[in-house]
């Protein structure tokens, strides 16, 4: 990777480091050395156009002194406290949370990522209703400790069978693109299909008995599995079906939140209020590891007499803390949610340009800064360009062109995601665009004649 | 708490924070403002002398600035990178590590706390061995993600069931002070009191079957439930008894690694080498959130060629990294093992001279800074000054009377840890010792005539 022979942490980290979701010796970790704005710059001094802010979590972009600052102040002056202490960061950023949540959620628990927020989300639901059930869509990714996995849908789900945690069932996301139910009559209108998918919802929880059922759990915006954006009316529908059953609604907002979407988070497009609310990623911009749960009071007050069994030693980090009160804080002052929606729609009309251009395009679809090209075979038929949970020489090739042309974006499966900083600029984008476009030629060649 | 009513963090602290392991209206949080050294600081200046290292994880003390100033510059010159990438931080520290961990322990998965780290543990264990079950200890604190409290044998687990994951069986501790077994012959020798639970170990191995069980995982040292020193030759034994049926052996040293207990690990006063050992708290000293898998070349390479199906968004990051590398230098430069040793040997001298002057001293144990005094009303019968997994008047007494002569420790039902930071000299030592000498009148004044 690195032909400079004076670096040797690349060396270390080959040599000790054991990496996640990656077979070990088949790793080819970018060695980075700065990071500013929306690119960051390898030993080498590459420079990458980071489309998907790392792991779709630096939403304010790379380097901010204002957050740097904001890690620094608060640990020359109290780097560490225990979850039971009252700290002036908790406060503050409690406070700061109560401005940008949806109203009504008053309450924060405090987690050192996704993961933990959806099993203490799912925790809190179930000790609320006293049932057992949570219900969870196939495409959704909650992510990775025990309980989180167990929660997600997708196939990272299987390999942790049989050891997932019981009591989780699975129902179908509204996925218009690839719904099963509609490939006969695809010119369904947009009130029927999200129709469809919601008596779908009702008819699995008419199966499992809604007096078992806890929670339902849902990413607002499904992410990594494919930026599925849910039609009008679905959540909704979905507020509407938890408040008949006396069910927990609890929205993930650790992708889809801050911004990304074009709203502080993307339940507001919809003006829907969920129960509880996860965070992550966004939430400190990945400055400092820090999740979050948001909940209405009354799930909180359930836990008034009744001790809540649950929390890690570095609940609420005084500088995680901190790093969140100030990336909110710049959110506000660079009026980056407005921004998002404004370049969203600037990127919106880049996608719709590219697939009009490329045959090998099956669809494109963006909210905000979260963006999916859907890569196919072919438009009819829809065949993707990588089987499902599996790669394919084109997809491993346009990875390659991507990144060896210094843009870095994620793909998964047969789709290219764009979740850039959010302070891109249109000249910016532009130029991964510009990349993507000429990328596309080695998928446009695998297209059936 | 505070009389200060310039002070609203406090107030937006209870009005907005949800805490862990607690009922939430009944919370009583020190608003705390500084700390440094073995001393921390609330709102009103009150000063509290920290015996229990905030969470038993601040073992080179508060507010070292070595520590601080490696965050803050790690927080200038690249604030975050991707799991995936190679950074110095992440090299520098799985070189630091090879320095101070067991032999042969030279891959690193880096984790954001304890209770992942062995949730990372038990899934390498689980992909090494192909197999499926798990022991643990019932004494043992594991964690509380679903599988970590799964893990976990203490009753905390309990309040998770029946949604725990499923293969975990759980085995005795060799805990000679209240071992069931034992009763009428307590004067078994050293030896053959630990030849009895490895034994035990054994039987229950034939019974689950050895076939099926990927790892045995302990605390070296138990922590949270009475500092369990196991007696010489456990250790040794329940390596054998791993290499006898290709268990992998995992020491989850979250707690009592870093020094604690006068060595770098606990493993090091048996000179026993896990296959994996977790770590988390006195890896950056509470500085950052940071945790760590560190294993056996042999487990790493099992995936290899196989994808290793885990990970979280912030796993290594810079900023912990950072703060694990000065941590584990600012141990090394003002040799802190050593002092922890020498501190220990006062501590346990301090510990026996109060046992024999207070009736309500059942006993006394510790192993470096690690110690833990247990409290009865009869010294004969043993009976616990308050029940098994429940509170007494007397121990909520006792709390109250340290935490307001300015006292900060940890009591766990009947029992009374301390876990001072490593750096604490002979006069602070003795200056929480005579608070709790005078505390103990409250415990004695209940023991049975
Ligand atoms: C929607 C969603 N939920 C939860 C998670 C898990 O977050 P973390 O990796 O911080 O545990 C992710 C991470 O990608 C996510 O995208
Ligand atoms: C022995 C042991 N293991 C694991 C953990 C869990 O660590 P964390 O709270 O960082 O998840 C703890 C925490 O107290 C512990 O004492």
């Amino acid at each position: 990777m690195s032909s400079n022979p004076s670096v040797d942490f690349l060396q270390a980290c080959l040599e000790h480091n054991f990496w996640t979701w990656s077979a070990q010796s088949k790793v080819n970790p970018i060695p980075v050395t700065k990071a500013k704005g929306v690119y960051f710059w390898d030993v080498d001094g590459k420079r990458y156009l980071d489309l998907n802010s790392m792991v779709m979590c630096v939403n304010i972009g790379h380097g901010d002194e204002r957050v740097v600052e904001a890690i620094v102040e608060q640990a020359r002056q109290l780097p560490f406290a225990g979850p039971q202490m009252a700290t002036q960061a908790r406060g503050e950023l409690c406070k700061k949370l109560t401005e940008i949540v949806p109203p009504g959620l008053s309450k924060f628990l405090f987690t050192l990522g996704g993961a933990d927020a959806n099993e203490n989300a799912i925790k809190l639901a179930r000790g609320y209703t006293g049932r057992f059930k949570i219900l969870t869509r196939y495409r959704s990714y909650h992510g990775a400790t025990y309980g989180a996995i167990s929660l997600t849908g997708d196939p990272r789900r299987v390999a942790w069978e049989p050891t997932t945690m019981p009591g989780v069932v699975h129902f179908l996301d509204p996925y218009r693109y690839r719904s099963t139910f509609h490939r006969l009559n695809p010119d369904i209108t947009e009130d029927e299909f999200c129709r469809d998918y919601l008596n779908h919802l009702e008819e699995i929880i008419q199966y499992e008995r809604p007096e078992t059922i806890a929670a339902i759990l849902i990413e607002t915006v499904t992410g990594t599995n494919g930026i599925i954006v849910p039609p009008d009316g679905y959540l909704q529908g979905v507020r509407e079906i938890c408040d008949r059953y006396g069910i927990v609604m609890i929205c993930d907002e650790v992708m889809s939140g801050f911004g990304r979407t074009g709203e502080w988070f993307a339940v507001d497009h919809w003006k829907v209020v969920p129960d509880i609310m996860t965070m992550a990623k966004g939430l400190t911009s990945a400055y400092a590891p820090l999740g979050a749960v948001a909940m209405k009071p009354e799930i909180a007050n359930a836990f008034n007499n009744k001790v809540y069994e649950g929390g890690l030693t570095f609940n609420g980090h005084p500088i995680s803390l901190a790093a969140a009160i100030a990336t909110i804080r710049v959110m506000q002052e660079d009026h980056l949610v407005e921004r998002a929606k404004q370049m969203g729609q600037v990127m919106a009309d880049m996608l719709a340009e590219l697939a009009q251009r490329h045959p090998s395009i099956g669809e494109v679809r963006s909210i905000g800064l979260f963006g999916a090209i859907e890569l196919v075979k072919n438009r009819k038929s829809k065949i993707p360009m990588a089987p499902f949970n599996q790669n394919s020489p084109e997809m491993i090739a346009l990875r390659k062109y991507l990144l060896d042309q210094g843009v870095f974006l994620y793909t998964h499966w047969h789709t290219v995601l764009l979740v850039p900083p959010l302070i891109i600029t249109e000249e910016q984008l532009a130029e991964g665009f510009e990349v993507i476009d000429r990328a596309l030629i080695i998928t446009d060649a695998a297209v059936e004649k």
